[in-house]
């Protein structure tokens, strides 16, 4: 693809695709205000364009992404480690990162957000700042980050978490890499020191980001073995991999990358052994535990306060993958929509003029659902972030700083916590799910020319595959929303014995205490439409939704009841049994929250006139199709206790269809109001112009196979047949 | 992974993992009994296995498929095409396609597609066997054929089957490319000639494979002008594209690969455009129409015979595709369940034993109904090979030879055909998308290491995702089932007016019809089953299943003729409101298609003592749990029409929980059966003997990333931040 330099879609009208044109001629909405929706205010977007020139007119070229598909891994991988250094020297710059207090936190800058994205390529430094950085602000004490985050931001110490192990990947409780303390008595350094060691092959470090060949340090995770023998369990240690004079590597580290992956290939996933590597005692991660030069340990906060920060960074991550599910699926929905916009097949009634691929129903049914997700992740992970500052803010101030117990004082619930939790592992199982599925149908729905790297689908597709295991296995996580939400369900149960449903107000899951009680107290729930147009209420397909997710749940709790009651199963080979019935429930409940969310979102915006009645309306309409595809495609957990009737069913059919038509007017015009740029989007089919064909045969002529002719395979191989005549037929050969 | 010299899985007991070996221990039925089943005999097997070991220990090394993932993409093509001539001298040795009589059918070889299959990488030079001899066999007359096929069987031609235009996928229709004739006086070759030509960048050939690099001929598809100027719609055109004796691109013909793809990427799909290149009249394949000295345009058979072979030839194609998903799954299911049950995550009851994630019911729920449905394909698959032989056979009986209109006396009806197709689209369309999605499932099934390439599930998955879409694209065949089965609907409606129901009799649909008629007539199936056991009879699943495929039908065709009526739709636009409700009713009719073969197979293969009754019990529970899952996805359609009852839904649910459990026990030894080695596989977590984590060790080691240190990207990049500082904060810059 030509390295356009245009940062927003700046293609004069009389050069694009006329189809496309159409398309955006008959948009009912101001595309621009979703624009400013969705970068949150005019001015971010006057600023995320500023700053996606900037790479995208660097004037090094070295951010240029044409010949990607083209380069072995090992050259991707070195191009894109020149890119993360051109970034780092454009963030010194532009005053990204330069923190005088050095508090670490580049991560929360939208501008540095802004430009990872625009770059439109994996950047493995990225990760110092992302998981890195944070991690020592997290769990570092005072003096520990005073030391260490300077030399973070200076990109002195680079560095990358080193957690998951060959052959223990989210079961922290199986890590088997030991950190033992060992006394300066005892041969150890100054004030005592840890020994860092791999007692086996599958201990391992396997998996984290630039272990590899980059970071020359590692936050490792390792069980403390204190001075006194005793494993306290697994703790932080940041242990040093390679000089930070000149890159080699320390005595007893082993390290190296773990090869090709489906996706994610600029990366240095590495694998990492240690022999006996000596660290000083206070390389330990101190500011939740520490131990003594006598190799006395000691926790600094109770356990339960370590372990809420440990969720509020973790779910801080949850609340970007879901708004990252957002773009991603989004950006492949664009491609899609506006290829299917330009893609003929098939005849009209007048049996000569070409039908628009977006005109077919089935294609609409394919895609259009997917891009009202793309929106409704949006308002949920904002909402989503927006609820975690908001507890992290008050357990802040609530702690008063870092060595008191802030549990009791804190203004946050023990509730709440694990209902932001619950919440957050639901929708990023739920999401990544989508997106992931998502950005392969519209793979497919580009037909064969999807299956092109050119089409820009395959990267987008493999690199964000990732993301369905990563911080928490989707198929995991369902486990964990249900234990909490169960918790609830016997909250609602036991409501008259007691008032501790008042703890659950300020939770997510609170909005289901309504069904749940109907449902407890046999007053059954029923869908009150009664006709189509009724059904296609958003607030009666939310109360279908609400219904489903608390049906689900008790039937999780009472299906874990039956079996250790009557069967009497043990508690773990009923929760065993249960694990199909809590996937479903988990689903269900972050179809609920998208919904709700996506509708209250929408009021805001309005409320706070970022949008007007038509985008209100576009954005509700997406909501309904959203809303109505979901029911249609679970019709039997609606139909099972009565909730829906039969004509329900057909009204839910016949109201998507007509959904699918409304939302089709405006397909494109959604997908353009993202406002990728073509140089993020990197894909010929979805180019802003639809200017398609002629930019897939550029891409096809740039493959090295037709540098040279007859082709590299002919002087190797193929003469042999040519010239030698191997393959002729002497008449004369038997059967082996 | 290592080049493993044993083609069976020979791996002493001894070197077993213990989980695996437990297992293996447990199951209760004759592995290699079903193995044999699956290889047709027990000699079958014992060929398989002798084919396979020459591959493996051939001499040369040229088939070590251990640094594949590993090799630019340049590389893996070239070594693909040495691999390629290797094979056909193999083939020579072996006598495989040494035909005195040339009939070029070389993929009818039993021999041949095992050898392709062991070779366990994608050869290009295979389609020449597979597309274009098979096409000059169906397509040219006897003279041309006696011409061309002894040239293709010694690789002096190597061809290509060239239909696919930049601008125009599967709608043969809208194809651009033109042979215009030109007569010998008007300046033609002796005889006259065919211009060839791509008259826009649209009409460029574009994605037949090997037209790239490799092929020396293309049978390309173009508009025929006849030497009257009639346009007499797409004919085959035997185009030289280079030289036979050196390789060079002969005038007027510009080929090339077309760039990297998402999988598939040994083979060098191409483009050519062609720039008024002349060929003789007599290459035109000549079998069906024909076009004199003067440019007099012929039909030496009607349309429809015409049509029929090519829907017999493409079918032929389909029953491939069915067995070929059959196979991939397997693969998959192979990799993820061995690795399931060497695998370990939690704990059990005790606190300490590590659970095999083969026990955790979510775990089973993935991926043993993909391990039945990959049974349920193989016995599909073979059926439809063998009914289209038989039409085959009675098709060419009936004919008396190629020039002859076998229609009017083919002992092989209108409809039997027609059924075939609408069969073959439905089954095609259904099994690729659950294979291609089902080893994506396996591969997320295996955590991080299944985003590994040396797992050997992103290959075998981004390989795959070609099947969806060659061959009639899974979301448009649909339409073509649905177009067939709406005839026998009509037919069953109209029964009492006339006896065309008789001419349905040999057709697969016609299984439909007792549902049909009692839809039609009013009187509404239900489900019989009384208690849970009772709905886990295969009589009754099965009866559930086609009463959801005949209500689906009827509501296509009500839907239609509503629109139509109520409406006043047009055809067209009612044939596009219904492709959703199509799509739905395709699907129903493959599953219950899928059920019924798979029953009838294990009854075949029992009757016949291929297996005996603890072999006919565990595939009997595949066949179940298959079809309860498959309802249990889509209970909705079961409940809507009151087929079902709500205690229905629930011992589906019961019985599927039921049937995973038996179906685990035997899970290890149902993939054993299919008889993968390690060297097909390719894949360190899918290792018969379970030592995953040295082999995932060992292929990290190899990446070239590995080659030297401090890494390749130091020097470069990562020096600057290292050495020169570049991202040292200086304390002064400003913001911009």
């Amino acid at each position: 693809m030509s390295n356009d330099t245009n940062t927003t879609n700046a293609a004069t009208v009389s050069t694009i695709n006329p189809d496309l044109l159409k398309e955006r001629q008959q948009a009912t909405f101001d595309v621009e205000r979703i624009t400013h929706m969705l970068d949150g205010s005019v001015s971010n977007t006057d600023r995320r364009r500023y700053l996606e020139a900037i790479i995208q007119r660097d004037p090094t070229g070295i951010f240029d992404n044409g010949n990607n598909h083209y380069l072995h891994r090992t050259d991707r991988h070195v191009r894109s480690m020149a890119k993360g250094v051109r970034l780092i020297e454009l963030c010194r710059k532009l005053g990204i990162g330069n923190d005088d207090d050095c508090s670490g936190e580049i991560i929360q800058s939208p501008d540095f957000q802004i430009l990872l994205e625009a770059v439109a390529d994996d950047i493995p430094l990225a990760l110092h700042w992302v998981m890195f950085q944070p991690n020592i602000v997290s769990l570092c004490d005072e003096q520990q980050q005073a030391e260490w985050l300077p030399l973070c931001r200076d990109w002195r110490m680079i560095g990358c978490y080193a957690q998951t192990e060959l052959g223990h990947g989210s079961n922290i409780r199986s890590l088997e890499t030991t950190a033992t303390f060992l006394k300066q008595a005892d041969g150890g350094m100054p004030g005592g020191s840890w020994i860092i060691h791999s007692p086996t092959l599958t201990s391992t470090k396997f998996w984290p980001g630039t272990l590899g060949r980059t970071a020359n340090h590692a936050m490792v995770i390792a069980r403390l073995i204190d001075g006194n023998g005793i494993d306290r369990g697994i703790h932080n240690f940041l242990v040093p991999l390679r000089s930070m004079e000149d890159h080699t590597l320390l005595k007893g580290v082993t390290t190296g990358d773990i090869g090709p992956k489906i996706g994610y290939n600029n990366m240095d996933n590495g694998f990492a052994q240690f022999d006996q590597v000596v660290i000083p005692r206070r390389n330990m991660a101190m500011r939740f535990a520490s131990v003594d030069e006598d190799g006395n340990y000691t926790h600094n906060n109770n356990n339960d306060a370590t372990s809420k920060v440990a969720y509020i960074t973790m779910m801080q991550v949850r609340a970007m993958i879901v708004n990252g599910a957002s773009k991603a699926l989004a950006m492949a929905c664009t491609i899609t929509l506006r290829y299917s916009a330009v893609r003929k097949q098939g005849f009209a009634e007048d049996g000569k003029t070409e039908v628009q691929i977006l005109d077919y129903t089935q294609q609409q049914h394919r895609i259009l659902p997917l891009l009202a997700a793309s929106y409704a992740f949006f308002f949920t992970g904002r909402k989503l972030w927006k609820q975690l500052k908001d507890i992290e803010r008050k357990l802040i101030a609530a702690s008063g700083g870092a060595s008191d117990n802030f549990n009791q004082q804190s203004s946050v619930s023990k509730e709440q916590v694990s209902d932001i939790h619950a919440t957050s592992s639901a929708l990023k199982s739920f999401t990544t799910m989508v997106a992931a599925d998502g950005i392969e149908e519209c793979r497919k729905a580009c037909g064969g020319h999807g299956y092109l790297s050119c089409s820009g689908l395959p990267e987008l597709f493999t690199s964000y595959l990732q993301s369905p295991t990563v911080e928490g296995d989707n198929h995991m996580l369902p486990q964990q929303v249900i234990r909490v939400l169960l918790k609830l369900v016997q909250a609602v149960q036991q409501q008259k014995q007691n008032t501790n449903l008042d703890t659950y107000k300020s939770c997510n899951s609170y909005a289901l205490v309504p069904s749940l009680q109907a449902i407890i107290q046999g007053r059954s729930e029923q869908c009150a439409a009664i006709n189509a147009q009724d059904l296609c209420q958003l607030s009666t397909l939310l109360l279908a939704l609400r219904h489903r997710a608390a049906r689900l749940l008790l039937a999780v709790s009472y299906q874990l009841e039956r079996d250790m009651t009557e069967t009497g199963c043990s508690l773990p080979t009923a929760w065993n049994h249960a694990l199909v019935a809590m996937a479903k429930a988990s689903k269900a409940y972050s179809q609920f929250l998208l919904l709700q969310d996506f509708m209250e979102g929408i009021l805001h915006e309005r409320q706070n006139q970022v949008i007007g009645r038509p985008e209100v309306d576009v954005l509700s309409d997406l909501a309904k199709l959203l809303a109505l595809c979901w029911i249609e495609k679970d019709m039997g957990d609606f139909l099972v206790d009565g909730y829906m009737r039969p004509e329900h069913a057909s009204w839910i059919e016949l109201n998507v269809l007509q959904y699918l038509s409304i939302v089709r007017q405006n397909a494109v015009a959604l997908v353009d109001a993202r406002d990728f740029s073509d140089f993020r989007l990197k894909s010929v089919l979805g180019r802003y112009d639809g200017n398609v064909y002629p930019y897939i045969m550029e891409a096809a002529q740039k493959d090295p196979l037709n540098d040279v002719e007859p082709g590299p395979a002919y002087e190797v191989a193929l003469k042999r047949l040519v010239r030698d005549g191997v393959g002729v037929y002497s008449g004369t050969a038997s059967r082996l």
